[in-house]
């Protein structure tokens, strides 16, 4: 596995970027599903009243608290020259000043995929489901918990590229421990578009990996394209309470500055870096979007920025993180709303829980994460499929059990067929009472497409699941993942570009030493 | 275990029914919470339009179609003096007469349980939890699938009184097939009526169980009270597609003139029993809810009825029923919606799954089942704990981890706090940009309410969790089981009313041999 797969398919003719974009659909496994476009509700927790009322409470902070924007004069003076009382790095805001701003930022981002089929529209009625981020370790097919390698880095983003209901290659996949960390995020954006066709994510853990990861789109889209257009979104983590630090602010400045997507995601741990009720979180959420979106606004006005938050909360006996109870969904539903009427494409959610293994706990808090983040309306569904251990472990099997669930919701998101074929009143005809529908014709009509057919839930008999070795679903899973990964055909790359991406690479990591802190 | 314990606390003053009543939440382990009033918001999957046409399309079955009561005379006469028009065993009938006979049903029905305080309000704004209903095997403790038995009986109606979230003591929580199956209603009934003080579910397997029902329920609560209440509420499962027979016609009658609580539910089984889409099915479904439903009415106007549906599809490749599925989950959100519109109280959903394991399997499953009954505004609940293996089994582990999320949804029907103290505004205030919420004032007045604290889901560290033995999530739950059932205490019951319900119960198993099939 790894770089000797790079060649499959590389015979083809070369092309430029346009044309690549041109050739919709033609490539791939033909297995994914374009990306959600629901036509269902969203679900609301608050009323124009609460909404008002927490917005109120948001302004309110940001002029009388104020957010601190650290180590960052250049920050700071966009701020100031923006009109906000700068008091040494603390900025405050007046009332409305940053709703202002943020009116020049889209509400809907086209962000471009290398195969132009697998573009996505973030905003409005999209959701779009990418995997999960961030991970030091993983849980191989082989059961063993260990630290991440590049190569599974590799398969969870080949997993994610022949996973039909996932529509975005994400970006940290799991963390490449085995590469410096001042090197890995050339390996890990080089796999994203060698591995996968689908839209990606960038490096934010220093400004000139940013810089790098800008640097690999002009490569691969071409440089006018990529000053145009969004072909990489980018997770900027705010320092909740009311804090952006260094890092994070050095990202997104490059970012936005090409005019590359950000996602400004309070990391909210509700009880340790919010306060300990729903309100309040969303008030602090609230507050800390508004400062940071507007600030990619001053950058370049225009650059796509998604409101995003992460919800969870803690323990108040241990402290630590909990996943999947009713506050983070409320939030949720509640940031989804502030979001709208901020006119800002969302973020949140995901299949997120604090399970060690993918039991029934895994399921039930990734399910309540999941199911809120859709009946929210979400735009970006950030860690999809493959999270467990609160973030800490990527795991193969999870994988495949939460891919399983967002073909669920994507079905689900199609809502209720009422054309004649969905009434159905020809087969109640045909049927009548005391019969069977089984053989009728309209179910013969409709046989392949009814259902929802998961791939991995065992319906059988309890004679016949005995008889099959009494298997629970991760291990149908782990066979499933290993089938996939044997049958793995990477999409198509113009050699020439492939060969441009593997020397900028060389050339870059050759200019470092190696550093592992 | 069992008669053993019936003594416990019977030494307290005998009290007649009215004095009972009068005892507002003075007994019981004071752990249950009172039934759910959402504060939340229901969610819609249809608009106008489609209820519209989905009602039309239901009245022109019912008109065209019909549907068909078996073996009972009398029902047709009943049928054809209100005015429809019967073909042999087949009622067709006018536009809207099911409808205008509906009229007289209550939208709201009060089941009293013999302990005031748990008595519950069925209808608007509620939503009730009851334990499985069924399952010929139970998954014991020990591990084992074997056929249930009494004491298995008597453990879940135990476990439903201990927990929680859980404020109704449910019916065939497992059908206790030690016991002649003529006579097993009297001891299904007692358990409920001795080891519980929640609301209860009546007999429905034959007339003359369904009048056996109604006579204990006079011995417990008196002959007078049980004429102009509700004590029992009753499963009466249309065969679909449109057809009730006999047996369900028998116990809906009996139940109906006594003045008790008929739930009328098509057992739906989509792409089997109804049509493999959801708006065919939802036709239908309300079609036969509204025969049924009408029925009782000309029976009894007034006497309380739900409009129930059991909503599954099956696996168009096995026809094995699948559950969690999103198909049935917009089945029971549409048809929440119809029966709203029709001004009844609404059944559906619960924890329903095909895993034959507490797994990740049954808890997605489950989860996706339970999420959308408490979204879409479900009033009665059954099998929201304990159901495993599409209902053909009781399970211990899984009623427990079930209960835990029952009382997350519990705790997220209570929606946004947003009062001053969840505002929450002098905790930000106090904290500020960089600082942490864990000490602040705020937090610390509401440390103990503040998120929902599962006793199930392992939150530690992968450490923590690695010392204590790599416990899966059923393990804590076995453990939790067993504790529950060693602390039970039965609540207490008047020793005349005990001694006249034993009486009742030898003399009517003495007036019959014992039958196993």
């Amino acid at each position: 596995m790894a770089e000797t797969a790079e060649g499959r398919g590389g015979g083809r003719r070369s092309r430029g970027a346009a044309g690549r974009r041109a050739e919709r659909g033609s490539r791939g496994p033909g297995l994914s599903l374009p990306y959600i476009t629901r036509k269902i509700n969203t679900y609301e927790v608050l009323d124009e009243e609460g909404l008002s009322l927490i917005e109120a409470n948001a302004d309110l902070i940001l002029e009388e608290i104020g957010i601190e924007f650290r180590d960052d004069p250049e920050t700071l003076k966009l701020w100031k020259d923006a009109g906000a009382d700068v008091r040494g790095e603390r900025v405050h805001f007046p009332k409305g000043l940053c709703r202002e701003i943020l009116k020049t930022a889209p509400s809907v981002i086209t962000q471009h995929a290398r195969n132009a089929s697998r573009t996505v529209e973030i905003g409005g009625k999209s959701t779009i489901f990418a995997p999960v981020y961030g991970p030091p370790f993983v849980r191989d097919l082989e059961g063993n918990r260990r630290y991440a390698t590049i190569e599974d880095f590799r398969n969870f983003v080949k997993l994610a590229y022949m996973a039909p209901a996932i529509h975005h290659s994400g970006g940290t996949v799991c963390e490449p421990v085995d590469i410096p960390v001042n090197k890995r995020h050339l390996d890990m954006v080089y796999a994203h578009m060698r591995y996968s066709d689908k839209p990606f994510m960038g490096s934010v853990t220093a400004p000139e990996r940013a810089e790098d990861t800008v640097e690999m789109c002009k490569i691969l889209f071409g440089a006018d394209f990529v000053d145009q257009n969004c072909v990489v979104i980018n997770l900027i983590n705010a320092n909740s309470p009311m804090v952006f630090d260094e890092t994070m602010l050095g990202a997104l400045k490059v970012y936005a500055r090409n005019n590359q997507a950000c996602v400004v995601s309070p990391f909210i741990l509700a009880g340790a870096m919010s306060p300990v009720t729903v309100a309040g979180t969303l008030t602090q959420i609230l507050a800390e979007v508004l400062a940071g979106a507007a600030l990619t606004q001053l950058i370049r006005p225009g650059a796509p920025v998604i409101f995003g938050t992460f919800a969870a909360s803690i323990s108040m006996q241990s402290g630590a993180p909990t996943f999947g109870t009713p506050e983070p969904s409320l939030v949720s539903y509640g940031a989804a709303q502030l979001a709208r009427r901020l006119g800002l494409p969302f973020r949140t959610g995901g299949s997120l829980c604090g399970s060690k293994v993918p039991d029934a706990q895994a399921a039930h808090e990734s399910a309540a994460t999941l199911n809120t983040t859709v009946l929210a309306g979400t735009n970006f569904v950030l860690h999809a499929a493959g999270w467990l251990e609160g973030g800490l472990v990527a795991s193969y099997e999870k994988f495949m059990i939460d891919c399983d669930q967002l073909g669920m919701q994507q079905r689900f998101a199609e809502g209720v067929d009422l054309s004649e074929q969905g009434q159905a009143l020809e087969a109640i005809r045909e049927v009548g009472p005391g019969s069977h529908y089984l053989g009728c014709a309209h179910t013969q009509a409709n046989f392949q497409t009814a259902f929802y057919r998961s791939p991995l839930a065992d319906n059988n008999s309890y004679e016949q699941w005995l008889a099959e070795g009494e298997k629970r679903i991760e291990e149908r899973a782990r066979v499933q993942c290993q089938s996939w990964l044997d049958s793995y055909v990477a999409p198509d790359l113009d050699p020439a570009i492939d060969e441009a991406l593997k020397e900028f690479i060389t050339k870059k990591k050759d200019s470092m030493p190696d550093a592992f802190t």
